[in-house]
């Protein structure tokens, strides 16, 4: 008595993860932007100005699409600052963060269709396009990005109707794909006939890495996905999708069915956007974050826990730890310590694989965590 | 290439009567509630409260479900405003808005099922519902609610799996059920085993109406949808579920899909609540819109434009103009007023209906927008 969706629907491994994580001293599971980074005093300042400048009017029904000012910033100051411009027949839609955009995409696009994937993928977005899909197939992710032969092989034989990829900062991986794939995907979408989805929520702290898959796109095939939850803050559940025409157009129809991004908070975003304030934190966070990173990097070198490709950017560090992580997961908890067991990440394979984050640890949390996941995966 | 939902979804009517209104003197289209009464300075004053008491946590990731202070805060002092009390087998789910709510409730209960409605209903919300259904069967409206009657012929022969309902102050038709009408769709709901959704977003501004549906469901058949929206204010993005523990836990887990409530509009809106805005923020609601809807109605019965069921609330009364509506609606248009020409809001019939809102007119603007309705209608 209750549709597909309904009965496939599971906790997320992610969320299962964050609930522990609460409990324990030392927290390398969260997905959560460093709290101590996000900008409350200027958040505080824009709601109190845009309330006072528009009065009520920033209070009223969101039209689907979005706010006419907020599209405006991103098109001429914030595109810019992921290296990316709209084409003439494209456009942007603002959506409640990079996750509604992906339930909204998924909507959209799929009903029992064939989708490939990064494997690991960060199976939280993923969802509402797997709960859409007839049939899922992992690609191998490799430290430069997804094995574009290994698609390839796969497209020979089979009809694909979307791929999903994390070209920056990965999640739970943290590689970045090679501008050479970028640009092979886009052939292989033209030359096999599907879409792309390019979830790139990290880009805006990603600090140089290659341009988007979008820019090599000329037919439209790739939809880009933004948020601003890791530059500004994930409370105000703002992002955007960059689109042919005619895919954003049918996007922002669909959003009169959930009419769920709150007007204010696009006013806010649009604020922070005009004051200048995301070039600099831009560089900021991307600094800070991989100054967490190289303190994770070593001190997992100096515990001879080197199974990893090092990540570029973003949060997180995909650990083989070489023994059944979920039983590595429960020793670290009873000595204190979080992390995120990373088989769902995988739909294939990954039994022993451990997703270490950064995002809200400190350089001596990382330290200590190390220290007692090593002694956890000892005693395992 | 596309799902079925991407395939069929549309303009909504709604959309476009409001998109013609901002072009015309007088507004009788809108559904906004009137921005003359939002409160702004306590909206602005509570966005600074909360930043300032609890920092950046109201900027991190909403949970799925809701965030736990406002669900408290419902429990305790907003259920009782709406007369409604939570049984222990029932849980609250925040969603972003009424629309949202019904988004995922279609989700989680439609694969090509059907559906009955009231005919008229408020299509924008009802697409949610239709375009998962494989069958919406209309049961007409009367001036005291769904004709149960009609609905229990339908029952007899047809099976439906849920039937969706606008007890108070109806959109488009103003009216609202009588409390055996109330009684007895539970009854049949047992009977001939369906949900029925709630949609009861004016219960806060709807003076003294019958008690919710939802008192009479004990075996949780009822789920009961509710909104913010008119009592504080719709670019919150703010509304919630009461429903069967095990009916909102899955709407919780459906949410982690599109993770679109704002989790600092969920503060405001707690603070609110605990502030005791509400109380007062109701009675003066219900006086201020009723008023309004007095001076319609006395202005269309001195120009004999009679046949319409009173409002007794909310924003809508329901005119039947003899005449097709969309004629009238361009003749109207061009002498500078706006209204909603309501055949989308039927599923049979209402060619010559039309869907007039107080929301955000003034007294005189009703007046002169009466005689300008009166004027449109004589010249078709």
């Amino acid at each position: 008595m209750v549709s597909r969706i309904g009965k496939e629907i599971e906790i997320s491994p992610v969320e299962l993860g964050s609930q522990i994580a609460k409990k324990v001293k030392i927290n390398l599971a969260s997905g959560t932007p460093d709290p101590k980074k996000m900008p409350v005093r200027e958040i505080k300042e824009a709601y109190a100005e845009v309330i006072d400048e528009f009065g009520p009017k920033v209070l009223f029904y969101p039209g689907a699409g979005g706010q006419e000012e907020l599209i405006k910033e991103i098109e001429v100051n914030f595109l810019p600052l992921l290296g990316l411009s709209k084409q003439k027949n494209e456009k942007i839609v603002v959506t409640s963060g990079a996750q509604h955009a992906m339930e909204l995409l998924g909507k959209y696009f799929l009903e029992n269709d064939i989708v490939a994937v990064e494997n690991p993928t960060f199976i939280e977005t993923f969802n509402a396009l797997k709960l859409r899909s007839s049939s899922t197939v992992p690609i191998s992710l490799k430290s430069d990005g997804i094995d574009v032969d290994e698609l390839e092989m796969l497209l020979k034989i089979v009809k694909i109707n979307l791929l999903y990829v994390i070209p920056n900062c990965h999640n739970p991986a943290g590689v970045n794909m090679s501008e050479y794939k970028r640009k092979r995907l886009v052939e292989l979408a033209e030359l096999y006939d599907f879409y792309i989805i390019e979830d790139d929520p990290y880009r805006p702290i990603a600090g140089s890495v290659p341009q988007p898959i979008k820019n090599f796109d000329k037919s439209g095939r790739v939809i880009y996905v933004s948020s601003f939850s890791k530059i500004i803050a994930p409370g105000l559940r703002v992002g955007f999708i960059l689109a042919r025409e005619d895919i954003s157009n049918k996007i922002s129809l669909l959003e009169q069915l959930d009419f769920s991004t709150s007007t204010i908070n696009q006013y806010v975003v649009a604020r922070l956007i005009k004051k200048g304030l995301l070039n600099e934190k831009s560089k900021e966070l991307y600094a800070y974050y991989k100054g967490k990173m190289k303190v994770l990097i070593d001190s997992l070198k100096e515990k001879r826990m080197d199974k990893f490709n090092e990540s570029m950017c973003g949060f997180f560090l995909l650990l083989d730890l070489e023994k059944d992580s979920w039983n590595v997961f429960h020793k670290a908890v009873e000595k204190g310590l979080s992390f995120v067991p990373a088989k769902p990440f995988f739909l294939r394979g990954g039994d022993t694989m451990a997703r270490l984050s950064i995002s809200v640890a400190t350089h001596d949390e990382i330290i200590e965590g190390v220290k007692l996941l090593y002694e956890s995966v000892k005693s395992v």
